[in-house]
């Protein structure tokens, strides 16, 4: 996770977009704002119900060191809100605010890409009413799946096509 | 990244499934093999055709030590290949795995939540032939898209349930 720099700016309505080296890019933006993998599996856990934070670390598997550090960017990026449940003594919990429930899609795609390539068995599966879930993407413009093929990136920053940095 | 176990066990048309602390999980999985920022960030970078290292570093900013580590796992865990594309001196490229062509969903999903929430304007645009591509999710069972609350998760893995480890 990068430190808030003196050059960021936050826009209404949009987390902090910290300044990074590379390409500018939404998926490394959203990467450096989610950290490694406890960050997603932490906003894992909190959407399935589980908003303590020894159910979060249970869960996981996560060092609890590092699963503080994480669930503290996590509040301060805007993905995670801390609410008190117990006056005394005093107990926090997390739940996801709007950007983080909007991480659903994200986890999905990394859900489906596993059960497909990695896990021996779905050791988890998504129903949808009463069916199970068969996700796809849709284009709505058109009504139609996005074949790889047909889609194209086009840079719209200044100073950068696809293939890198390019002279002015 | 995992060290392969003894007890690891690969299936035919599967990646390797590392053993994992905490809940059973595709999303875990997925981010175990992927591992932090660069590793997508490269799999970005080779989906764009930028296939040599010093692109890849260029490009993601990355520093040089620790993306030669992330695509050395990369190239191990089946996501990308390293092919010669010169003899004399000997010169590597990498390029992308069906595993690794069936990332593109999470990039796009990463990509549109940046887009949404962290970049103050979208740095690149995917175009859909002749309009911007204008992503959904669908269920392929029922045409629906699948709002949040109609989707529930059922845990598969005995001993486990949304909650956490159950005894059994």
């Amino acid at each position: 996770m990068t430190t808030k720099t003196a050059t960021e700016r936050n826009q209404p309505g949009k987390l902090s977009a910290p300044q990074l080296p590379g390409r500018p890019c939404s998926i490394a933006r959203s990467l450096d704002l989610l950290g490694e993998k406890w960050a997603l599996l932490a906003v894992r856990e909190v959407s399935f119900g589980n908003h303590r934070f020894n159910e979060i670390a249970r869960n996981t598997g996560a060092p609890r060191d590092r699963l503080a550090a994480r669930l503290r960017a996590l509040v301060e990026a805007g993905i995670l809100e801390r609410r008190q449940y117990q006056a005394s003594p005093a107990r926090w919990d997390y739940h996801l605010t709007p950007a983080g429930r909007d991480l659903a899609p994200v986890l999905r795609a990394l859900l489906v890409w596993g059960d497909r390539w990695v896990s021996p068995e779905p050791p988890a599966t998504l129903r949808h009413g009463d069916h199970d879930l068969d996700l796809d993407w849709i284009c709505r413009r058109c009504d139609q799946a996005p074949g790889d093929r047909s889609v194209t990136v086009h840079a719209n920053t200044p100073g950068w096509d696809l293939r890198g940095p390019q002279p002015r």
